[in-house]
């Protein structure tokens, strides 16, 4: 199995297609998405990290790649019975480490990419057709490949921690979702046990599901990835609180 | 076979598919939709008996949920040699329904989903691990399960018949399409033999295909569905009818 | 293999898999995309050409089809060792010719429609079904059926070639993808050796990737497909260039 994510919209994912089939006619393809916020490396690796790990074992080929044309490596990542193709920004990180347990566990190799027929299409050019060849012949068989060099090591990618006290939560905008539902990275025990919360200054509702408030409502609610979310029902919260990725969120609840 | 149907946009979806793989690797996944208007399970009702009768047997995962986190059930659905997984709120009714030839033939079980990980993604939680399992193992073996019970009744939900005569048709606007294609539940005889219709007091053509008139100019024609919907030739009928989901339209032809 | 090309958006394409599977139950399905600019037959024509030689060989059910409902014919074609479903309107030619090598290898059928089931939806009524079809049985045994006739001529089409001087290119806009770059039809050689090009008079760095750049920043560079684009660094080049399909795009460059 072969998982492609991207943040390439459509109709660029199709060439990666058919690169693989070429490369692995046998290869069962399964999207996860082409639609990360583009060219935001912390999102794709976010929300990757909240996916990957509900995936069995497969080749996971991962092209968010503003650095496209400079001279960041590719890299093939084994992590656990998980495998990556994915340029050297961090991106699969957080992913590999929730798959391979440590930091230890992850091995990393440098595939050349010098021949590439585009400097702006590498997912096509280069990742697609390693990750082709890769699940082809299996991770033994490719990192012995004359243009496959073993790493020591590669970029890293810390995804923020949020500071959390008995009152008051201070973290940041992970990513928004299609939905404009905001991402924080405050664990949802933050609201445990709470009505209400004041989101930078704004008190909300802190509900467990949207159906508890009106349509149109803001509120405060735990994600299904088990982060605060800044919502409204029926609505986009991104809009309503004017948070968007990157963006402090100081969330505050009286004691 | 297992199909994929939800209004969840881009990425969650992945985290279903992931599941999927998990509890049966051999199910071959088809994506019905995950842009079916959000929340709007009436809308998503009628895609469902649109597009399903075309598909050969299989599971069909239903995701389309505004009670999630509330009481409303999960269930497991027979309906002739088709399965669905889907929340207890009537979205599957008519799509079974159509495919078991008559309410009679519906059978129903309960999901038991006391368990879930989260309040609000029962799709990755609840209902793909059900899918899975059900694809994985059949309809007999999973009903077996302790966990799954039959249920005497369910939530039911009736598309709206339009009201048709000879010179006049009121009905109601049951989805909009990603083109602003405005799909009113009238049958398309309405406009049989007829030039000219007014739709809410506006006169506009009535075609057989948009090629007939201007780019731009609004026109009344038969869809594929065999219903009657308002359109704009390569515009946007929705915005220039004023018309969205659920409003009434009333169709007058001169006799 | 059957690939599905359209310009549906979503849900309608769930119609024509339905179809497909119903026909060939171990058809393997892969989508192209079904956001082609809609309507836009050179502009589907041109994706199709970049993106179908990176396939192995396969049914390719192309479904742009703005004549859908008048008399033009549904075409079985043969290119090589891959095959089209598709409108006889020429959206497949260029791919056809690149898979073929020449015009005179391409050979075409005409599949009677008389029956269609409606006269808006021919990618489900006619083309998807084809397709299946055409897929379980061989080429052979599918142009042999009595609704399936050899013709001697079809519709062609010609993606219109920039005129380049050692200073000047004159093209045109071939489309704009999704995230607004203006892909024209103006050969990368005509930025060879250049840093700074007048694209319809206004200047612009020529670069070699987007990152060259600071984010927002008016640029022509060359697309993954060999052509120039004009394109904003992290922002939309059509409307910061203000152009759109079909334009005419003038490249200057002091000599």
């Amino acid at each position: 199995m072969i998982t492609l994510s991207s943040d390439f919209g459509s109709p660029y994912p199709a060439a990666m297609r058919g690169v693989l089939l070429r490369r692995d006619p046998d290869a069962r393809l399964v999207d996860v998405s082409h639609e990360f916020p583009r060219q935001d490396v912390r999102a794709a690796a976010f929300w990757l990290r909240e996916l990957l790990p509900h995936f069995p074992p497969a080749v996971h080929l991962v092209v968010v790649d503003p650095g496209v044309g400079t001279d960041r490596a590719a890299l093939a990542v084994r992590a656990g019975e998980h495998a990556f193709v994915a340029p050297d920004n961090g991106v699969v990180v957080p992913a590999a480490r929730a798959l391979a347990g440590d930091d230890e566990s992850i091995r990393a190799w440098r595939i050349d990419d010098a021949d590439a027929a585009s400097s702006t299409f590498h997912g096509r050019d280069v990742f697609a057709p390693a990750a082709g060849d890769l699940h082809r012949v299996g991770f033994g068989e490719f990192t012995d490949r004359s243009d496959v060099t073993r790493l020591d090591s590669f970029e890293s990618l810390e995804l923020p921690e949020a500071d959390v006290t008995a009152s008051r939560a201070v973290g940041e905008v992970m990513t928004v979702d299609d939905f404009g539902n905001v991402i924080t990275n405050v664990p949802g025990r933050a609201l445990e046990g709470v009505e209400s919360v004041r989101v930078n200054d704004r008190e909300v509702p802190a509900v467990a599901t949207f159906a508890e408030v009106p349509v149109g409502q803001w509120l405060a609610t735990v994600g299904s990835h088990g982060y605060v979310e800044c919502d409204v029902n029926q609505g986009r919260g991104d809009r309503a609180f004017d948070l968007s990725s990157g963006d402090e969120v100081v969330l505050e609840v009286d004691e």
